[in-house]
């Protein structure tokens, strides 16, 4: 059985999420026909950690705030990114720090250092592939390793790799979301009665929104995600700036009564769609659903997405869109794909 | 180019539906990596055509009703299932006749022949994997060829492959479903204040409803898609007889109204669950359900599978349950399942 290395860069929530997997639960993996190994761990603040016959995770996630890896074996009290994805034993690079929605990096250049040096690379990091995700595919394709983000749109619940694989032969016209679910949860609220700010305080009592939730209810984070469907699964070459974006901030507690009373429900839907000229348009913006659409029923924090096919018509999953552990089987679900391909190249 | 010989088994709805796509579409194959040829096809009322060079679809397909294929070069009036399943020169047989809810029969002999003679079969058809699902995979491994049925669940929508490709590494202790479009739809138009003889009449009008409509309403129909999901994806080894069964027959519109006014809606709900102790329990049942239960918001006659997982919880895809271009679309990706089977096997 093939056991794979990994680093981890950035050890926030979801990566240690996979490290108590990897640790707790090596049953789950042997089941999928491969090992997994920790050999690096880089984090912004606890250092980096490298251990090429495998890290101790115990020991590493149970590291008291304020103090850094340096006092362990292969420990430093600096993250040392590019070192570590350049020269770590890895196979597979993690790539989960955070998005900058303007750039993308750091993670952009993660993710670059490791395919550059023929280590696949899998992410959670929706900014590398909403701003460079062709050129980082180019890049992964070039150095014959993958580049892989299930993660990106829906945390765990698959989406691009369901197009892909569970969509095969049909013709895509439009993939229609609901693709943040702090936003859904708040909406949802008012239908029950509460303001706005009432439900966006709630959702932040909950840990659906940050204590800025200015990505999630003015439409931002869903951009993201939107630009990334149109590129990945229509075909377009479309920047996150390019998506017209609308949140729900002005969306009032009358609106929604009117809609309910009328059949109809609030929704922040991300949208790309093919015109019948072939140009693709993509767009974040409520909309009053009728009850029959098929995202009209979403309700919660969980999220949708909905292919619109010829021959199918409308083929919705939805799931969570959050979580760590949620995320971190994302992440997962990558390794099973980068597993595929080490496996059919072998072959070949 | 791999170009695979089909047999059609059956020349109804569904069958046609495909031998059109096959006749006006040669590109959507061609971007799947293969060509269809359909050498053989035999029907009850239309006998058989076996023509190896390829048959005239053109003329196959408007066959006026009365008539047989007798009058055609390698016609019959007679179907002779057994020998052209047998020795017709076809790679792949594609099995689109009626099920037998009792015995799975005739298909279950047609599928048997065919494998048995070490040609693929892919199906639209529940009753033989309902039936005798286990049995006829075995005989599919034993002869090296595949026995692919996704459309026997609910038609092109993916459910089966879904569960094994996309889910992979989760635990799945329960599955849910509404798996009867007709059933519903006759509940959704309780809800708008038709009495259920009134919405049974309506979708019958529409096409939804057989002129016996108690398969779809006593779920019965259920009950089959039921036991396969519990075979296939739970593990477990239920006759469709073992199935608790109950319809909604009994459901009143005061029923359905009191829910309503609870925030609760009336499904008809088939389920299989793994119960703590290993075993598996599997029925079909109207169910009350809350507004976020993940199936409470599937409306008309759209189907709808929910999987209960240990890392995502509820991950849920619904779309078509019906249809003979959406059934035909099954078949399609059976045959592109078929297809990586082939050239895995030629690789290894």
């Amino acid at each position: 059985m093939t056991t794979y290395n990994l680093a981890l860069i950035g050890f926030g929530g979801v990566n240690r999420a996979l490290a108590e997997l990897i640790r707790d639960e090596p049953q789950r993996f042997a089941s999928l026909g491969f090992g997994l190994r920790i050999v690096a761990i880089t984090d912004l603040a606890l250092g980096s950690l490298v251990q090429a016959e495998g890290i101790d995770l115990g020991a590493a996630l149970s590291m008291p705030r304020g103090t850094s890896f340096a006092g362990l074996p292969g420990g430093s009290p600096d993250p040392r990114n590019e070192e570590v994805i350049r020269n770590s034993p890895a196979d597979i690079v993690v790539e989960a720090t955070f998005t900058s929605p303007v750039d993308g990096e750091p993670a952009v250049s993660h993710v670059k250092w490791a395919l550059e040096s023929g280590k696949h690379v899998v992410s959670t990091n929706k900014g590398p592939v909403a701003l460079r995700g062709t050129e980082l595919s180019k890049l992964a394709a070039d150095n014959g390793v993958r580049f892989e983000y299930e993660g990106a749109v829906m945390s765990g619940t698959p989406v691009i790799r369901l197009a892909h694989k569970m969509l095969g032969g049909l013709k895509l016209t439009a993939v229609q979301g609901i693709l943040n679910g702090t936003s859904n949860y708040v909406l949802g609220r008012m239908e029950a009665g509460l303001g706005l700010d009432e439900a966006i305080i709630e959702a932040q009592d909950l840990g659906y929104a940050e204590a800025d939730p200015t990505a999630d209810i003015a439409g931002s984070d869903v951009r993201l995600k939107v630009a990334i469907l149109a590129n990945e699964l229509l075909g377009a070459s479309i920047h996150p700036s390019e998506v017209s974006t609308t949140g729900i901030q002005d969306i009032t507690s009358a609106d929604v009564s009117k809609a309910l009373a009328a059949g109809l429900r609030w929704k922040l839907i991300g949208e790309a769609r093919r015109n019948a000229d072939g140009s693709i348009v993509a767009s974040v913006q409520p909309v009053a659903l009728a009850a029959d659409h098929p995202l009209a029923g979403i309700s919660g924090a969980t999220n949708a997405v909905s292919f619109t096919t010829d021959l199918l018509g409308a083929v919705t999953v939805s799931g969570p869109g959050a979580g760590r552990v949620e995320t971190a089987y994302a992440l997962i679900s990558d390794i099973m794909a980068v597993n595929e391909f080490v496996k059919g190249a072998v072959r070949a």
